[in-house]
């Protein structure tokens, strides 16, 4: 040490500050503002891990107490005239004196999270919601610079985040004054897109929460998920109240055209429905309704439009063309749905009359819009929405399956609820029947797979010809009779069932799946062949029912195309987790409306093809086989 | 001719049609589009007359039938590269082909008019309004490319008018399958700022409407106007019904923080007042409230906040901070205004607690702040809002100046309405008494104008000496004597009046008068001394009162600074005027909202100099001249 140098006062250097983090570290005159930001903890993006490539880092360098250091060329090239308002590449800028290094929206580093479900399908996702939580302190109004409740807070949130020219809708402004007097410190604000306050509490909030809801003809779920975690806090399932009116969405149409107030009826059911969903995910997770600020919907078109309140009977007459098709951002007050007051409710996108958004959560869910090798996607419900394709080409339709796969118009047919058969196996020999009920109850009915179940068993055992036709010469078995009603098969003995009475599938519960297999069947080729007859190794079953249908059992019935070469998945409630998915990441909104503009919709009505191929496919071709041995 | 040119086939020329305006015209080879544009009616905007100078001429050509001239220079300068997407200058250009020449909204003329009004200040006005009617022909549904009936819509404007990523809200979305299937060709969308459409119509309508309101602590203005043609329809006036809790914002403030729902109960009786008004309007012209598509509003602080429902207490607690300074533009329905279902209210900028938008219209209206030369402008009110500038700047304050000039605390005192004596004259020798009346009706009171009168009439007779008291020498006078309530003057005798009793100004009026004309001059003078004792011409009284005031009276009484030098002019509800023109031009919407952060707000509370100036000014300096002639 020299003279010189002991002389020299001890200048304390003042450290760097991130924004919005308020993080602060002292610079060491050598590690870059990201290495820094990265001891600090601070959530800078940097998806090339600092080797000066992606060029993503980027900061503003704001009121340095120091010379800064050049420019470097890949910050010249990368940055071009923002070097002059004080931009500069984290991975390239060494500070040697202490500063505000602002981190901007676009840089602040998003975790991913793996979004719980029952499906194989789960991805990862990126936690980049619409809605943000970002805390700010307000100064008090002064004589000075006399400002508004509205103003100051504006202030003071674009000079902790950069965020300009921010909204407020009129139900938050009615609550600013009271909110920025609670007598807590600070508020935050939940700011959507970076463009709206949408909540505003007292204090600091760290979490904020969204709904998605999967509206389907039949059940509703609602999923409460935190949007600063990622975490599924509530999942809460009820029946669709608008079956009082009708099991299918035709008879809900028809409700519409014919009673006055129908529509507006349906729709508060609906709204009831959904507002008791969010309360009691709500009440169970232990968290205040008004902090859920953000909710998303997925829907076949006609629930879309129910929920809404748009009028759906042209949806029942050709072309069949829905009232909207791009996703919407709506009040959720608009809507009636009781969340925080001035958040949105996002709908995603409908392709069409019969392919809704609930199809569109599906691709989404299952990234089949992203594989290379084309997949066969079957939603098997009442409407049997089938899509075809990868990251090439969508395809997609709707066939009028018929309810027999949720149970309906099956003489002992029930939905998938606790005492549904879902599985069946005959004895060869004896023919006699096992079951498997749904909460191992006593039989109260049987459900989708369950019939599909029956039906493979009862041609693998020759019950059942390829034509459809109960085998009547197999008279030597009481279980196969003349009922009332034709031919039936005795599924199970009345003692043995919850009704006390014999369980029957009869010649006209086959015939009523062979019109719904032909249906989906005859719909996925034409399809198939549209696309040019490309190869494809997975067939995906989305729904209640494709979740539980037995591969095994599906290709016994011819239920769709390529059976034996393609892999049969369940993925689910694919819909319900593409609209968590849509909640977590605003990007997955976008992906659905690319996926929604980019899917090809085919109208089977006009397709001469599909009516060709509904009548071949009406038969069990793999009965033959079986046939012989009988 | 020779024989080649007989044998030319005659190649009919096709036409050029402008757009959206869909007018047609042939092409001569010689005149420019700008002078077809102009042949043909087609509202082209040429501010320099098509001398090459301004550059203002913009249009697209499309789908030309031929060849188009090379770009000149100056196109080239002026366009650079948007010629190549087809833009051209009119005054440039001369076509030989046909094609569809697109008028962008940019160059589209717009006809300058003068609103009617009341004040000499009625300037000429650019009608361009928020919102424009649009109609366009919307192509049915089909298989071939199935689009919603919104998309459809959209793709037809975007053709039409180039009108892109138009927003449209949930009520309008639920009207729209209707309105397309409704029978009639075509549909007109209004569309607001080229970004939302806020009303939808089965075919075409050539008008739409708005509402201006200019809401005072007293009374209610409702201006109904054609939005097309600038045309005034109808001017509904009303009291104030919040006036039935107190005649003073600071009571209705009171109200609200005294009594629970008192905010909701004031906010109700305004909107009832302002339903009303609109359906009044509405029905004196003859139309349908549903084509109001727009509205703006005008009012002093508290009545903007009551009206909006936003929390008002804060105004009567120092520093007196509004929830919200900048304009807003909300949805009527969210405010409970029944007009169009998804038209918006603008509601001007205020400035502070006690300067609000009304005074912001003032300026607008009088172009204060377009002047070079100063200009004081006083609304002589119970607020008694003041400004003071040019277009350099401009200082405002607010003086509580107290409800004498609209007859608050003056014992005969009342609103400028029939009956009220609203000018006097006292003969010098006799100091007989004569009173002019609003409807030359029996007198029944005395409003502020008349006050004003009385008191200058007085001075000048030596009733009134320069401190304010009554003059008890001229007892021989049988008008002039000591009543229940100290020394009074006698306006009128019992005979004579309406009440059938005596009609008098009382010591404790003249006291009133002081009060209030001192605090008025006191706040003049203070903002005059900010700006630095600027030399000024005129003095504009806005308001009832201010209208009818006789300048000479006003200079009697000093009831502001200069008024020998300068000229006072009455201006009349300039508030509602600037409303107006604000509707009718949405630029001047953004200039309102500059007035507003221009103006220097003074807070008079603050100031020593007004306390001086106000005790300064409370005698009648003038009163001394006369008193010299007793």
């Amino acid at each position: 040490m020299t003279i010189h140098d002991h002389k020299r006062p001890v200048i304390p250097v003042l450290p760097i500050v991130f924004l919005p983090s308020q993080k602060e570290i002292h610079p060491n005159g050598h590690s870059t503002l990201l290495e820094l930001a990265r001891e600090a903890r601070v959530p800078l993006e940097a998806p090339c891990g600092g080797k000066h490539v992606c060029g993503k880092c980027t900061v503003i360098v704001e009121s340095a107490k120091g010379p800064l250091p050049p420019p470097s060329d890949r910050e010249k090239e990368v940055l071009g005239d923002l070097i002059q308002i004080g931009y500069r590449l984290a991975c390239e800028t060494v500070l040697t004196c202490g500063a505000s290094v602002v981190v901007p929206e676009g840089s602040q580093h998003r975790p991913q999270v793996i979004l719980t479900s029952e499906t194989q399908h789960a991805y990862p996702v990126r936690l980049q919601p619409h809605v943000r939580p970002c805390y700010v302190e307000v100064p008090e109004p002064s004589l000075d610079a006399l400002l508004a409740d509205r103003e100051r807070l504006l202030m003071a949130l674009e000079k902790a985040y950069r965020l300009r020219s921010l909204q407020m809708d009129l139900f938050l402004l009615r609550r600013l004054p009271q909110v920025l007097r609670s007598g807590r410190k600070g508020v935050t604000a939940a700011i959507r897109d970076g463009k709206e306050i949408v909540a505003l509490r007292p204090g600091r909030e760290e979490h904020l929460y969204g709904v998605a809801f999967d509206v389907g003809t039949t059940t509703v779920v609602a999923f409460l998920l935190d949007l600063v975690s990622g975490e599924k806090r509530a999942v809460i399932p009820a029946m669709n109240p608008q079956i009082a009116v009708g099991d299918d969405v035709i008879t809900r149409i028809s409700f519409c055209q014919e009673r006055p107030n129908g529509l507006d009826h349906l729709r508060g059911e609906m709204v009831s429905c959904l507002n008791g969903l969010v309360a009691e995910a709500a009440a169970e997770s232990g968290i205040d309704p008004d902090l859920i600020v953000e909710a998303t919907v997925v829907g076949n078109t006609a629930m879309h439009h129910l929920f809404t309140g748009l009028d759906p009977r042209y949806l029942s007459m050709a072309p069949y063309p829905p009232v909207l098709q791009e996703g919407q951002s709506l009040k959720a007050r608009d809507l009636g749905i009781h969340i925080g007051v001035s958040a949105y409710v996002h709908l995603l996108p409908v392709k069409a009359g019969f392919v809704g958004s609930d199809t569109m959560a599906c691709i989404l869910a299952t990234r089949l819009h992203k594989r290379k090798s084309p997949a066969l996607l079957i939603d098997l419900g009442t409407n049997g929405e089938i899509v075809f394709g990868n990251r090439d080409r969508i395809l997609c339709c709707s066939t009028a399956a018929g309810p027999a796969f949720e149970g309906g118009h099956i003489r002992w047919g029930m939905r998938a609820s606790p005492g549904a058969i879902d599985r069946i196996r005959i004895d060869p020999d004896t023919l006699n029947v096992t079951w498997q009920t749904i909460g191992a109850e006593r039989p109260f009915g049987i459900c989708g797979s369950g019939i599909i179940s029956a039906a493979a068993e009862m041609i693998r055992t020759g019950i059942i010809l390829s034509r459809g036709n109960l085998n009547k010469t197999l008279k030597s078995s009481p279980r196969l009779r003349e009922g009332e009603d034709g031919w039936e098969f005795v599924l199970a003995w009345a003692g043995e069932t919850a009704a006390g009475q014999d369980m029957v599938l009869t010649q006209r519960d086959v015939a009523e799946l062979q019109m719904a297999k032909s249906a989906v069947y005859a719909g996925a080729a034409v399809l198939i062949e549209q696309y040019g007859d490309a190869p494809f190794r997975e067939i995906l079953l989305a729904g209640a029912c494709g979740n539980y249908v037995d591969p095994r059992d599906a290709c016994t019935i011819d239920l769709f195309p390529n059976c034996l070469t393609a892999k049969v998945v369940g993925v689910g409630n694919a819909a319900g987790h593409g609209a968590c998915l849509a909640l977590l990441d605003k990007n997955k909104g976008k992906e659905a409306e690319r996926i929604a503009q980019k899917a090809e919709y085919v109208e089977l009505a006009a397709e001469t093809r599909f009516q060709e191929l509904f009548v071949e496919s009406m038969w069990f071709a793999s009965a033959r086989d079986f046939e012989d041995d009988f």
